[in-house]
């Protein structure tokens, strides 16, 4: 199922691919080993905490394992919630096995202040991980605004939006604006404010084509 | 000659047209009323000062004097610079012949910071025009996310965006933010970041497409 899923994207023109392991019962090695050995193109582990919209129905100590697990399986990225406990033991595993970072924050009630975004971000470079991801909620289009600006600000590369109907513009612009990359679904769309790959490939090529043109 | 760009800017769909009378040699009572004939669709007359833009090459009172001969025809708009130093005399006029004003500001340098902007907004709102257009340069693609987010604190309806290549998103994009309308040009290109008609439209449908399928 993952791995037509996966097939999906690569003919849909991906350049990442996150595969969300919170969404399956059981992950064998062999999954784990098939997963990674299917395409060249990089691909992200995530193991999502249930307070940040994970779907795994054990504690948060047997999601840790999994998330280990999964480090060591060296996928290219591995994303890890800021707000996970023993955050530097699995840094430390990550740089130990050369697997890159992106260590995330989402909030799904609002976006929060430019200063306060800033502050959020400050917290997450310390962590010394590779990508900093910061997901917020749009309640109203400025919000597209707020989050797009946080970018000139970030040191490492950044990985920023805001979800939600009212969010799609800071979704499909993020890029342009500097951000490191920004998610499309292939097919069935799990949130609000997600917008599939073609869609996301339509409005970004007339743009660029604008640009070019002149 | 102007005469047939409106018509082809009528083709093309434009939902409002500019017209730039300080590009006109002379302009004859019979060439204002032609002008304002030939469509059902509003028009803006302006007759852009040197220092902002304008290309014409008589004295400031001499443009003054045209300006006032622009608002006597009634067009549905006139657009008059922040900086013309007898403006309250010249919205009396619009005021008692029922032409709507754009009062304009140009920043032909740069995009300044939001306060800096708000106080210019704050200006324009103070003359009681209708409505209140501030277009700044576009020095880094920043600059759009800064000029788009004055929208929210305007009182009028408002036209505001960055010029230049840089500043193309927020051309494209300021009426999503709520700006009340931009400019597309119909056929050459006269300033650095504008886009032809067709190719805003392009950009628009496909952005709105996006949202209504979701």
């Amino acid at each position: 199922m993952a791995i037509k899923k996966i097939r999906a994207a690569i003919e849909k023109g991906a350049d990442l691919i996150e595969i969300r392991l919170d969404y399956f019962k059981i992950i064998s090695n062999e999954e784990l080993t098939q997963l990674l050995k299917i395409t060249e193109i990089p691909k992200i582990f995530t193991v999502r905490k249930k307070d940040e919209g994970g779907h795994l129905k054990s504690t948060e100590e047997e999601r840790i394992r999994i998330l280990k697990k999964c480090i060591e399986f060296k996928p290219e990225f591995v994303d890890i919630e800021y707000s996970t406990s023993n955050i530097n033991e699995l840094i430390k595993l990550t740089k130990k096995l050369n697997v890159k970072t992106i260590i995330s924050y989402h909030n799904f009630s609002n976006t929060p202040e430019l200063n306060e975004l800033q502050k959020i971000l400050l917290k997450i470079e310390k962590i010394n991980g590779n990508i900093s991801k910061i997901i917020t909620n749009a309640n109203n289009i400025d919000d597209n605004l707020r989050i797009l600006s946080l970018i000139k600000y970030a040191k490492n590369k950044i990985v920023t939006f805001a979800m939600g109907e009212k969010g799609i513009f800071s979704r499909i612009f993020s890029p342009y604006f500097g951000g490191f990359f920004t998610f499309a679904s292939i097919e069935e769309l799990t949130a609000p404010g997600q917008i599939n790959i073609e869609n996301m490939h339509e409005i970004l090529d007339s743009f660029s084509r604008i640009k070019a043109e002149k």
